[in-house]
């Protein structure tokens, strides 16, 4: 499986220049052996959504496993004003921090640590820009085709965006991502080779225009494909010239040869109304076995309607507004420090900022996902110094972070850790799932999810809490800053 | 200058299986001699503006010249169906079409080319995916970037969208579009050395939460960046810490090396207010030539509103809402055929659709830019099938396409032909102006519009209109498949 993305790309430049200047001042500065902890986090969910899907870890994984700098590479550095230490440096680079994630496919919520980044300060600062791009890059689609999918009904969706996807990454990465949550496959050749995702192919305008008349087009292409036959129906007339065409050729060139079509699809005009109308004529036509694929800037309000609305289509294809979530399209993952080893010392660090909504949680932490043992479902995520843990055994009090008097006890309950090791000083120490398994589990997971979490319209606020440790230490920092000038 | 996602990438893959598809189905069913025309138009100005700047041209001529197939490519699109001597003919691949585009920079409008393809049906129907997504991709950002450039007023915009890009691909190409669009610089360090385009360096929170104290965190930097020192103020309280600390750094460490500062940088809070109270304090310090740079979710609406309350910022930095074009993430270019040469014979095509906004303009086509002799501005743009000319000696008259009794007699005026000729059947005949010429055309064709086609809510709608020819073949056409059923 290659990555056209990632391996033999300049990555190592995939980045912004403070970065290096950072983190060359840090270097320079004799703060080499200052060890930083970074939490990448992020704060809304798209679409005012329930929570997100993690997705995009493998590809972080590919980018630190083959970090090093070449000589073109210094070159530029040193004209962009990068010293010559720091570039000595970085030609003999070897990735050294540790990592923790939460695995992909994994339903996240605002505010936790998603990925973890312990080691030299220098390293840790530098990563920041691909990791935040990986992350927030698949976690909006993947986060977007769950959303689809589950508006869907159980009614297949098929991703089909590359042609107005935000650039040729996007197009791969994202058919991945959108996999991940649920699409049942793509219309890209590239991520069906990179990452085994299935194509369903189909036919466009452009063949029906090609040929002087409707119904040669698709006798045509049936003879080229007759077993896997789809025309696109509404060129010139859904209902009176595309169906009746339709199966004519139908009759015509696939039954003479023993063969069933596959599909039809409606690109245009009002879907739910047009698929009952069609359903009914290929059922009358003797076809009730061809699919009815639709297309058209679907999103998951429209879809839901239809759905509701009883719209007889086996396959919603979604394009630009899946590729680019175009309804909420910014994953906004900030990476943010929590602490610095300084001298034997771990110094919790905090960032207050004029913003109430931006001020960040101190410490380098776990997060734990509580789940009721009766019914399975989760109940809340608690972030805890590194250091605790969470005793099953005995009940364990909630409380809102902010609003500290809202409390609830809950017992009888698993309390799982959801960051897991994936590099050990610079050393990767996790192997990715295949993507079939990141899909499934992604299923699974979101299963654990209360329907009021997953509703579209003002979800339920799954609880994020802090442990009472991890609060005191919030709350230290923030007092010792706003009551004292520094 | 290198390319990095497009020179080595299997870009030939870079496209939706049905095209492949299409292609073997024309190839293998001896249509191979048959020649198409395809447009490449959009229909929709994002955010609802007037116009929208072409971008993405040079990206596209790359992938054309460098298009071939090796044998691994051929193996998996044998896997994936494709016959056997149509592999054979991708082997041997040679682009072979004809290419016009409108140059970068140029302000375009809805449906009119702004992309034209003549050639084997084959080759012209291949290309079709990253032609749209190189198109749609840049015209996006390079549109976006234009409309923040027009809010800020004379006051410099930079990028800073990397971590929030869809993608590596955006990040660097939507780099490249921003500056077209008239921004200033980038975070970006690949946009730089692939492109040219100037960088700005600045601080993050992080190297202020790295010091035990906001002031020795200034100092440092200032001690390893004289002359290009900026600080982040707002890491613990602007006006309070930020600021009081930035005056003494500059004061202890600028002033003794007989340096000067460069700016302090406010990334939250209500930066209107901030800015000011920011740029009383520094000139009562005596830093007036210190700059203040503002960051923090900025879109054009936010700017114009800063600019009109009179906020004290020398530079916008931009990020997520630029690169992502996140309140308008889609240009939705597509790519139709318009004719097909057969046998000798020229046949004009149409694409109906149900909805009536879809109905395509058949025949290939060039596009007149009507310029006023007088003031210089534009007045409309006309459509022309390939074989008329405008008479620029007589007057004109222009109509509405749908409400063809809305005419309008224009005289002294020159026509100018936008579409130019790119590749010469497969021979690129066409050298890219550097970037730096193209921003510059850019600024110079926005200022041939009237302000009210600039207008951000509710513009004046330009005219594109048809030539008299033009539009009587497209309503022949219409007539013919709606009134016969074929």
């Amino acid at each position: 499986m290659t990555e056209p993305f990632v391996n033999g790309n300049k990555l190592q430049l995939m980045t912004e220049l403070y970065e290096f200047s950072l983190a060359d001042g840090y270097f320079s500065g004799g703060m080499e052996d200052i060890v930083a902890c970074f939490d990448l986090f992020f704060r809304r969910v798209p679409d005012n959504g329930g929570f997100a899907i993690m997705a995009g870890l493998e590809q972080v994984i590919e980018y630190l496993k083959n970090l090093h700098f070449d000589e073109d590479d210094l070159a530029f550095l040193r004209e962009k004003g990068v010293s010559e230490p720091f570039l000595n440096y970085l030609r003999d680079f070897r990735f050294a921090c540790d990592v923790w994630a939460i695995p992909e496919g994994t339903p996240i919520f605002p505010n936790e640590p998603i990925v973890k980044v312990r080691g030299p300060v220098m390293q840790a600062q530098m990563v920041e820009t691909v990791l935040l791009l990986c992350i927030n890059q698949q976690c909006l689609i993947a986060t977007k085709a769950n959303r689809l999918v589950r508006a869907a009904h159980g009614t297949a969706v098929a991703e089909f965006g590359a042609r107005r996807a935000q650039g040729f990454h996007e197009a791969v990465c994202g058919a991945r991502a959108a996999y991940i949550g649920g699409c049942v496959a793509t219309s890209g050749v590239l991520p069906a080779r990179d990452f085994g995702i299935p194509t369903i192919n189909t036919m466009i305008h452009s063949w029906v225009q090609m040929f002087d008349s409707e119904y040669e087009a698709f006798c045509e292409y049936a003879r080229r494909n007759p077993d896997d036959c789809t025309f696109v129906v509404d060129t010139y007339d859904t209902i009176r010239s595309g169906v009746p065409n339709a199966i004519r050729a139908f009759n015509d060139v696939l039954v003479p040869m023993g063969k069933r079509p596959k599909s039809v699809r409606i690109d245009s005009g009002d879907i739910t109304y047009l698929s009952k109308r069609v359903r009914k004529m290929l059922d009358e036509a003797g076809f009730p076995d061809c699919d009815i694929m639709a297309s058209n800037s679907l999103d998951e309000n429209i879809i839901r309607d239809m759905v509701t609305q009883g719209a007889k289509v086996d396959c919603f294809i979604v394009g630009e507004r899946l590729i680019t979530s175009a309804s909420s399209p910014l994953f906004g993952g900030v990476y943010k420090l929590c602490a610095v080893e300084k001298d034997g010392r771990i110094i919790p660090k905090i960032n207050l900022s004029e913003n109430v909504r931006k001020i960040t949680i101190p410490s380098s932490k776990q997060v734990y996902r509580l789940f009721d043992m009766d019914s399975g479902k989760a109940i809340a995520d608690v972030l805890t110094t590194d250091s605790e843990e969470i005793d099953e055994s005995k009940p364990y009090e909630l409380f809102d972070p902010d609003f500290t008097w809202k409390r609830k006890e809950i017992e009888n309950f698993v309390a799982r850790p959801l960051l897991v090791k994936i590099f050990d000083e610079g050393k990767c120490v996790y192997e990715s799932p295949s993507l079939q398994h990141i899909r499934e589990y992604c299923t699974e997971q979101v299963d654990t999810l209360w329907d009021e979490v997953k509703r579209f319209e003002n979800p339920h606020k799954y609880y994020v809490d802090l442990s009472e440790k991890l609060w005191e230490i919030r709350n230290l920092l923030i007092e010792e800053y706003k009551g004292v000038r520094k």
